[in-house]
């Protein structure tokens, strides 16, 4: 099949956001630590850090940012956003708490966002990102179902790294292990 | 956490493999083909694609490599693996028939697996890759875990690739959109 790419569809942009907190929790919870603690080094995260960033992230990003934007257009900057924000959501939190919090909190930002029932003029509608510059309503809300993807790749990536002795020369089979950090 | 890498857990292995059955059906069941039957191009692989894959590895690589393995040591070559014979897993068959058939020939091997009891000498029994010479047992149960996480983080980018319009400029915040394809 042809590589088009989708404009954007917000029903598809709902339907994989919908999905992500069941697709972490089959994969995370209770699987052993050696797989949800290991980072892929100093300052680089682990599978419990990015549930904690996707909290994170339900809490002070895309929704906040798409009811920001909607109010206030181009003529004010989004509020800023905390990288590493996530260390205060995660703080002294087990992960089966985190996927129950990401879960929750990812389930009333739908409903919000549905409830909105936005129409493709709303969509075309621009705000001001403070590094990125002008965007629209439908950019924002397809990166927050791409940022999903991101951070369902990092963490495959993230995980994989550990096993990256225990595979000996399969090592060479594997493109995740080959993966550049890409920044997330 | 420090990034070491963990020598192989048989357990650890048999944790992950056993979830990424219910992993790909949270993430893939219902979603809309849009989703689920783009690939990155010609030649390039859909998520579909990657669920054939990982049943045509169940019927032909992984466990029937490890059975040969104990049978035959070094002394006889692995079986050859056709890298394209998903496209007859997959011939007529719709995404919710494959994630089923996938969950059933996943679980009958890891209960094979938990059959055989294996001991530490025999996961250090060596046998003989086609291509990538002497491999021992447990390195093959290692990379069995490992091929999963290298297919998630493969349909992660394959997936985020179809919004690579739609994000507008946070394309250059998605890790995802600059992975190279590393072969899969």
């Amino acid at each position: 099949m042809l590589a088009t790419a989708m404009n954007h569809d917000l029903d598809h942009s709902i339907a994989l956001l919908t999905r992500t907190p069941a697709v972490l929790d089959a994969l995370l919870r209770n699987l052993p630590e050696a797989w949800t603690l290991q980072t892929e080094g100093e300052h680089t995260w682990s599978a419990l850090d990015i549930v904690g960033h996707l909290i994170h992230c339900e809490r002070t990003d895309w929704m906040p940012r798409a009811k920001w934007l909607l109010q206030h257009g181009e003529t004010e900057l989004f509020p800023p956003f905390d990288r590493w924000g996530h260390i205060r959501e995660c703080a002294g939190k087990a992960l089966p708490q985190l996927l129950d919090e990401f879960s929750a909190i990812r389930a009333e930002n739908l409903a919000v966002l549905r409830a909105m029932n936005l129409r493709p003029e709303e969509l075309s509608v621009r705000g001001r990102h403070p590094a990125l510059g002008s965007v629209t309503l439908s950019e924002l809300l397809a990166a927050w179902a791409a940022h999903d993807l991101n951070h369902l790749h990092q963490m495959s990536r993230v995980m994989a790294h550990q096993y990256r002795e225990a595979v000996g020369p399969f090592k060479q089979y594997m493109g995740v292990m080959q993966c550049a950090a890409h920044g997330g």
